[in-house]
């Protein structure tokens, strides 16, 4: 007999199947899920499982509680931070945390990414943000439940739209990426290992003079594509 | 029945598919455009259709003015630059835009780049010009057309020929080539990004000391491959 | 007729074909060993062999006193260095030796490899220590068995657990990486050279004022994937 | 009727097809060669033909006075850099000329490649030497027979042996290496690309107190590999 999650479970697990294919992830290190808003469960990869064994029914969905609703086997151990950001919006379709390279290395710097060319503009009209180092209060009491607080605070703060800017970097961690969709959200990760790559290779080309790119330029770009007069593709 | 671009797109659409070939961009973050000087029209890559899906049918045929000629789907949205270049260069025969790593990494360190070695000599006897920052103004006026003119102006500010210098770097963008062809547009994308990557590993080790060739050497290696007396290849 | 140790000789060449498939060596310059704590045996990749060209048969075969047991080849030229650490950690069933290019790079700065971000802390909870430079009377004396003791010495001065942390960087040399099997060796080895690489480029960023991970993190990190109450994975 | 140097062109053939298998260049930007020191002559690549173009039949044999014996295509345009090589060593078999990014990269850097690790000590006890530039009358005079003076000149001043220290970088160029045979040449081209990249990536971990490796150390790598007591590999 078919799942009741079978469409939501094979978006899952296509989408992890994304994350070796765009070298975004050695061995297991990385995962993602997708959202049935409807339902308000997600799937989710399990835990160390690697992605050339990753079968579709490996997928283990689960409610916004964090309870199991279908699956034998141990979700992913950031489980609970995905279910964080899935309950502070629920318009978004998927999830994406890897430990890509350049992203993390960033990351590992505790700086935000700043706008410094149109490859980021085009994808994001402000700096991805880099959020502190959780308490170890915090962290003693859920680390992963914590993370996704985390992430979801720092937006607030800062006043960053989490759907329209569909990036962090943990300090000291790695990206998160999100996005309409399980594959939209890879699309993300790869954007973000992509201008972290770049910003690092400029800031050696600049010796601490880089200096990030003027608003007009910046909004030009974002809105070329996102905007509501938007003229890039096809739609 | 045949269209009447038909060569015309079809070296458009070969020199669009070498872009991820040669890894010059992600997704559908380049396009490749050839011009036809008898007839002053351009064959140009759809706007945000990936490279894996593109077919020489999809290629739009734009004339000087911008009108389309042939074809259903928008053109690229960098389509204005190419035609300002055109407008004024009627002997270039193809024009590249990518965001390739290096190329791009350097434009957002918004500095010319200067001839480090002979790779660079072989190709260019000057600096790659980096633009300045569009105005708001002109971004206001129409984005993709005023990044041409300032290509050009840029090319006319620091008394460039075009036709010996085919590549500029867009400041705080990315990377622009041209050529004879659309193959050798892309070609000079390729050596683009390998003088840029060159250069910014050269700047790490020479740590701010790092000196430009001496002119004697630029010259005799450009003219060996391009000059009068050119005795490199085959011809 | 089988051999006694053929169970052994092929872990130890499959971990050896290992090496190239992850990119860990160039040529001959990496070597993996596969350890027998019962019979107090290891077999080891013979010197300069080819990976395309390695068969079981061509596996070297010697006890702890690094006398061959089995094999007409010349066994790895760091067999010492292997051998030494097997005779102090019992409990190890595997070693690796490349020159993977960035924990190399690494290792000739002389530098420790600290903590940086959760990527390290999920794979030890330490620094991975660079040793210093043997004495010429050492190495006169007998370089490979020197290089293992010191190694182990190392771990001795700083109170390191070769069981946790089972990395270390040869001061001017490169990594060596050790697990319970030969496998798990060779993982180690892609964790040191992509930890390696991230410190680097994190460094790029930094540009000087990089910080270590606070200790809560860390543990929580390496304790989550292997603590008494690790919960990464499905065992 | 098959050439009397069709074993020779042969040799050099294959090597060439290294090239781009190694990614040593782009497009048609290295060269090798293979010489036969019996009949004092060399077979060389033809100018500006692509790789995978490439037949035996191709290849350009030429004199050590640099007259072509056999051939119908124009040799490689460094073909007198490669001639004075030989002329100075006729005991050198191969040689080979490459663009190859890291090795690029140091020698614009205008600096020696000083011996950083024992990955360099394993294959030179020497810092590989980066030529000054040369003057603007002998790159008048000839500039590619120039440049093989120049590269045998910089070993005779710094008492260097080129049968043991089978590299250079010419400064504001790129590598130039040799070997027994041209197989060997293209293996020092790998070598030489791989340690230049180290040494980049050290440079950086390092922030300007990189030290060279103590000279006991360097002994004991390069002779396990090469001296009379080498002990490395099955022979």
């Amino acid at each position: 007999m078919k799942s009741a999650y079978q469409e939501l479970k094979e978006q899952a697990w296509q989408a992890n199947l994304e994350i070796p294919r765009y070298n975004l992830a050695l061995f297991t290190w990385g995962n993602v899920s997708a959202f049935d808003s409807n339902r308000a469960v997600f799937a989710i990869k399990p835990s160390g499982v690697a992605y050339d064994k990753l079968s579709i029914d490996d997928m283990v969905v689960l409610d916004l509680d964090g309870n199991i609703i279908e699956g034998t086997l141990k979700p992913s151990s950031d489980t609970a931070t995905h279910r964080v950001i899935y309950q502070e919006n629920q318009s978004i379709g998927g999830i994406v945390h890897t430990h890509s390279t350049h992203a993390t290395a960033w990351a590992q710097s505790m700086r935000d990414l700043a706008v410094y060319g149109t490859t980021h503009a085009d994808h994001s009209p402000v700096a991805i943000p880099c959020t502190v180092i959780l308490s170890e209060a915090r962290v003693k009491k859920d680390y992963e439940l914590e993370t996704g607080k985390l992430i979801v605070e720092t937006f607030v703060a800062r006043k960053l739209d989490m759907l329209s800017t569909e990036m962090v970097l943990v300090g000291g961690h790695g990206p998160f990426t999100w996005g309409k969709s399980a594959t939209k959200a890879v699309y993300n990760s790869v954007v973000l290992e992509e201008i972290a790559k770049m910003a690092i290779l400029s800031t050696m080309v600049a010796k601490g003079e880089l200096t990030v790119l003027p608003e007009h330029i910046i909004r030009t770009h974002y809105e070329r594509k996102h905007g509501p007069k938007a003229y890039y593709g096809q739609n």
